[in-house]
Order: C-alpha cells, then structure tokens, then sequence
C-alpha cells in the first residue's frame, strides 16, 4: 500500500481532470483532505448539481439549468442575428462585451480531422434547421482563429452562403495591447488583410 | 446573469483549491459538464468517501482508513527508529525508497513565525508523550530543509537531545543528477558540511 484506498481513488479522479497530473491530483487531495469537512462536501455538491441541473438549450445548444436558455427566452435580443461559436464559454467571453445583442448558436466544437471530429460531430444540423425555420439577417462567424475554428468557419461559410444568407466572419488581427514586433505573421497578415479607413 | 447558477457555484467550488484561478475553475467546470455524468459524479463520491473515511492515525498521525494506520499495525516495522516528517505525503516519498523498515510520526506542519505556526500547532506533544511511553533508540528528523523545516529539526533537536535520545537529521547536500553550477551556495555549503569519507 501506498495511499489508503480512500486517498489513492479521489488522487485517481483528480488526476482524469485536465492538466492536472500524478503530483497536482496528490497536492489536491491533500488540500481538500485537509479542508474543513463541509467545504469539501460542497465541491462535491456542486459537481452533483451542475451535472444533475444543467442540459443543453434546446434552441442554441448553451448550457443551461432552464429550456429555452435565458438569452433564447429574453425578448429584448435580436432576432435577426445569429453568432455562432465553438464552446458556451465563448458565449460568456462575447458577452462581457455588452455589445453583441443578437442570438447564439453553439456547435461544441470545431472541424478537426486530427481529432475525427466531423461536421456531424456538431451542432451543424440543428443550426440548419434554426435558420430555415426563422432565417435570420446576418450569421456571424465567431468560431476561434485556431486551424481548426478557421477550417469550421470556410465550412460554414461554404455551406450557408450558397443557401442565400449573408454570412460574416469576426476580424482577426493585431490583440488590444498587442506588439507589432511580437505578433506571429499570420495573425499581422489577417490584420493587414483587415486594415479599414480611418 | 453570466452563467447559470449551478455552473458558476461549481466554477467558485473549484477556484477554492490550491493553483486554480477563475480561469482553470471554468476549464475544469466545462469538462466536469462535458465527462459522461457517472465519471463526474465519481469524482464527487471520491471527495466524500476520502472526507468520511480518512482520519489520523491515532499513534502517527499520518492519513489513514484505519486506526492505527497500516505501518503502525505493521509488526515488521523496526519500533527502535522513528522518523519525523511534516506531512503525510512525506511517509509516501519515505516508503518509495523502501530503505526505511521504522515506524513514522507527522507533525502536520512545520514551526512557521510568519504564518504563525509555533510548536503548540503541530503534533510534537503527542510525539513527546509516544517517546515517553515507549523509547525509541534513534530519532530521524526528516523535515524538509527549506526555511521552516530547518527550524523544525532545530527546535526538535533542542528539545529531544536534553532528554537523553539519539537525535539525527537527514542529510542535505546536491540532488542526484544536480549540476554544481545550477546548485545554490547553501545546498553546496550543505554538501560540503556533510562530505563522508569514500
């Protein structure tokens, strides 16, 4: 023995979560080993309770603990346009915003033939069935600008112009704060390609 | 809102542990969302069995599911030497060399001004009384050698050596496979102190 069983089996399911390996998962164990016995419990309450209540909208596909989510259900948002993003975290990060007042849709994932994920893999079909139920003005593309978010917006893109929808893609260029002298090619070329008047 | 709520309560769960900002507390919520619900929810039973069934071994104080712990319980174990360590993962470190055939005792800590851990903080009392009631020939101080660990072995070192037992302290020197250029003066000083006749 090394661990008593009880120690040796949460080190085992710390460790499945990611980035955390062998030695995190044991310095974790040991923190909520040595936490007050409630605090802990809640941890594991709250990991009950986010798998128990939350479930995908059944419109846009974000997680949420009510259907319709609350931004399908809020009346105020515009109907007319609708992002498309990988992950609902993104719908969070675009948020914070305030400025995007539309819908979202949210593919949970991207286009990766590395990784055997498919247009099937996502949400595409339900987004499909959205638009031509309700067409909307503008579909924006908010997948990320990695290989694989660009690669699912050329799909998308392909795929929904054609059908008569006017598609956009969110600029890529040089980051708030961003260096000139730090910033790789491509994203200067994107940001050159991009360049608007003043 | 930002998130629902069962997720943001997860997210500030997680972002309580030790290394975990907000960021990392949502990447891992997402992926608790995203783990087929049976792993997840083997993570949280695992906090819950670990919190009800670990408690101190009422001779060592190392972790354990039973009481006295499986070393204590051990009759192989040579009683003549205890090795004194901060913490249990310490016991775990020890047993890998499978050099140590004596018994253990943790003090859960170590003295600490500036946190304000003093001796009274840490299981030095029941250590002494232990001694007391069955005396060890050799008593191995096996704190780490940072700051605190140092003032640890000193303290019990002061303490120990008066009352007639063999004290003796692990030694500190260069690591195995550690480079004499990229070692610290005080680790090469250590060394130097510690050199053994070949």
């Amino acid at each position: 023995m090394i661990y008593p069983e009880p120690i040796q089996d949460l080190i085992s399911q710390l460790a499945k979560l990611p980035g955390v390996g062998p030695k995190t998962a044991q310095r974790l164990a040991f923190f909520l080993l040595n936490m007050p016995q409630g605090e802990a419990e809640l941890l594991a309450t709250a990991i009950v309770n986010a798998r128990t209540k939350i479930r995908y909208c059944s419109v846009c596909f974000n997680f949420t603990d009510t259907d319709p989510c609350a931004i399908c259900r809020n009346n105020a948002r515009d109907n007319r346009i609708i992002m498309v993003v990988e992950q609902p975290k993104d719908v969070v990060a675009m948020e914070k915003t305030r400025e995007f007042k539309g819908r979202y849709h949210v593919l949970h994932g991207a286009i990766s033939p590395m990784e055997g994920i498919g247009p099937d893999d996502l949400r595409i079909k339900e987004l499909l069935m959205r638009i031509q139920a309700t067409p909307p003005q503008e579909i924006v593309l908010a997948t990320s600008s990695s290989l694989e978010g660009e690669a699912t917006a050329l799909y998308l893109g392909r795929l929904l112009k054609p059908m008569g929808f006017k598609v956009t893609r969110i600029a890529r260029g040089l980051p708030m704060g961003g260096d000139l002298d730090y910033t790789d090619e491509v994203t200067l070329l994107k940001a050159l390609e991009g360049r608007q008047e003043v």
